[in-house]
């Protein structure tokens, strides 16, 4: 096999993709900024006990693992930022107030997320901290469509559930916790077959309520819908107030419900969301409320965060033009070397033709030439 | 153990650091693109052919090696950037002129590089091919040198050798590979005792010159004493008279000679350079050229390049002033939200203080405050 085939679901990103890429993480991190949040740097590699404990099954199966050469434990490679996020809050900052956290960085995966997926997305993401009230869910969902409105995504639409209506509805209904793992996939494949046969041995209530959760999709109808066909509780009613008050109070973008919705990360603890867009295979953005995953790093507090991944949302952000640059012959003259320098310092691109070149294609779309006018150099149209 | 302990010589960069880290990332970048370098992003792992070949028996041990669960194959972290950018140039792009590279990620490690090395250094670097000319190197040392400039790094001092010095010495002595790189080894650690070990069963003039060259280093003197000590040939000359040229016309830091450093990437062909500052434990910059590496890839072009890691540089740039933000109180009131976004649309950092948060200690060192003034919202001094 020839040595520059790269291994399946990885690619070369290329000028044109990488520019756009570096653009839209340099916007994406200062609209985080704008909202007071700090960046962080987790490292790539860890422990594997640190970076999987209490994350759940299908982040266990997409982490890398490696040897460590110092020590001969087990490491790691993050196939998620946000549980490290989240020992970074837990034990090094150890705020006792609200803390808001930032990254963008790249994650791997054995296997791709998506059948198109890459297993090397870059993932940018940002996490609010110690606050538990509504006020940090709003926050974070705005600050996710501020991102994506600077990536100037067109038509972008918000999907919500909540971790604690399913919950609820088996909160005494024993279950051991692979059999919970397939119901939660035929709940996020609204596979309402396998569902039938998870759900056989439970009481006729629990049953049917969950066959009625796959159905429990669409505007906020779907709220008041579940208030009658879902078995009461105190924690279902929560669930339900909470997103009746996020989507009156969200702005931006149209708020829908899926409530059987449990894709994604398997952390989540109470209002979860997700936003689509057109031309988009699957949501650009995920995120909720995860309060019990610092809790392994001995400290648990409330937290709600999203992510997504820059590569994927290159894909439907809109094009940004590539700013021209200026052509510039080479010499040893010192003249020349101070004018380059000087648009350099200026925020212009130039150009060197070096000795030979000068009749080679120019990849950077110069429009302006660096032009010795009786001995000045001056910058002309080409 | 505690699940927060990280692996030996990894770390968790705090805000305070991460900061000055994508300041530096971007302002590098930055730099590299006024110069015309495009910017690419290869993949963080590799099948391990295509990431190691004729790369160098150093660059394998620093490789962590991964099975690849959909091939079945030997797939490596990279350690080092510069033989992906070579496959990128040679392979995809299949340019016919000059083309320039910039490249800014994470490179992984299994051992530490230098004692006190991170083993995920945040590798930038450039990257120039298809130029066999010293217009290249000068060019590339410009701009290694600019880089540092924008991190504000004081009095630093390049450092120059040539890979063909050691060549030239041996072009007639046959020499099994593995002591060649010993040979490589006792030359970069100036090991006279090691050095005559190995060279006892060469020629005596080949003997003498390697021992002499350990010697040779030191300002433009050191090429003139090269010429009478080291055997002649017209490999040395060369590569004494481009050493010249090239110390002759580098702006911005003064030049001095090592020509026994054989420090750093094996893959080095001629002129070869390394950039130090006060303060730094090891060279900030290395670089060179490096004709040979695409050849595995199908297209043998003249290159040179350098790279530095980020993370390191920012133990030695100047510090910048951290940007004073805004406080705002929480508040469904329209008139609020639409002026903190207004000023976080202008480059502001608005920290909305959540309800029962009023006391906090203020991470964002917040200057101004959104104060209510007879139905208005205003920003006004803290």
């Amino acid at each position: 096999m020839s040595a520059w085939v790269l291994p399946d679901h990885t690619a070369d990103v290329l000028p044109s993709g990488a520019r756009l890429i570096e653009e839209l993480r340099r916007d994406l991190l200062d609209t985080a900024r704008s909202y007071g949040y700090e960046l962080v740097m987790p490292p790539l590699f860890e422990h594997l006990e640190s970076l999987l404990t209490g994350t759940g099954e299908s982040l266990d199966l997409q982490t890398f693992k490696l040897v460590d050469q110092l020590s001969g434990r087990m490491m790691g490679l993050r196939a998620d930022t946000t549980p490290q996020v989240a020992r970074i809050d837990a034990h090094l900052l150890n705020r006792q107030g609200v803390t808001r956290l930032c990254y963008c960085g790249p994650v791997l995966h054995t296997l791709p997320a998506q059948p198109h997926a890459s297993r090397e997305p870059l993932q940018f993401g940002s996490e609010i901290f110690g606050h538990a009230g509504l006020e940090a869910e709003l926050e974070v969902m705005s600050l996710a469509l501020d991102s994506l409105r600077v990536a100037q995504v067109q038509s972008v639409g918000v999907d919500m559930a909540d971790a604690r209506i399913v919950r609820a509805m088996l909160a005494n209904t024993p279950i051991a916790s692979d059999r919970l793992a397939q119901l939660h996939a035929a709940l996020a494949a609204k596979d309402s077959a396998s569902l039938a046969d998870i759900a056989r041995p439970f009481p006729a209530a629990v049953r049917q309520g969950l066959l009625a959760l796959v159905q429990l999709y669409g505007d906020g109808k779907v709220l008041f819908e579940a208030e009658k066909v879902l078995a009461p509780s105190a924690l279902l009613t929560t669930a339900l107030s909470d997103l009746k008050w996020l989507a009156a109070h969200l702005e931006g973008a149209p708020v829908t419900f899926d409530l059987a919705d449990l894709r994604g990360y398997a952390y989540y603890t109470g209002p979860r969301f997700a936003v689509y867009a057109p031309g988009a295979p699957d949501a650009l953005v995920r995120g909720g409320r995860y309060d019990e995953v610092g809790a392994v790093f001995g400290r648990n507090r409330p937290a709600v965060g999203f992510s997504l991944d820059v590569k994927a949302l290159v894909d439907v952000a809109a094009s940004r033009p590539l700013k021209a640059a200026v052509r510039a012959p080479w010499s040893e003259d010192r003249e020349l070397r101070s004018a380059i320098s000087t648009l350099r310092a200026n925020g212009e691109t130039v150009v060197c033709v070096l000795p030979g070149h000068e009749s080679e294609v120019d990849e950077f779309q110069c429009d302006r030439a660096l032009v010795n006018h009786g001995g000045r150099w001056m910058v002309q149209p080409i």
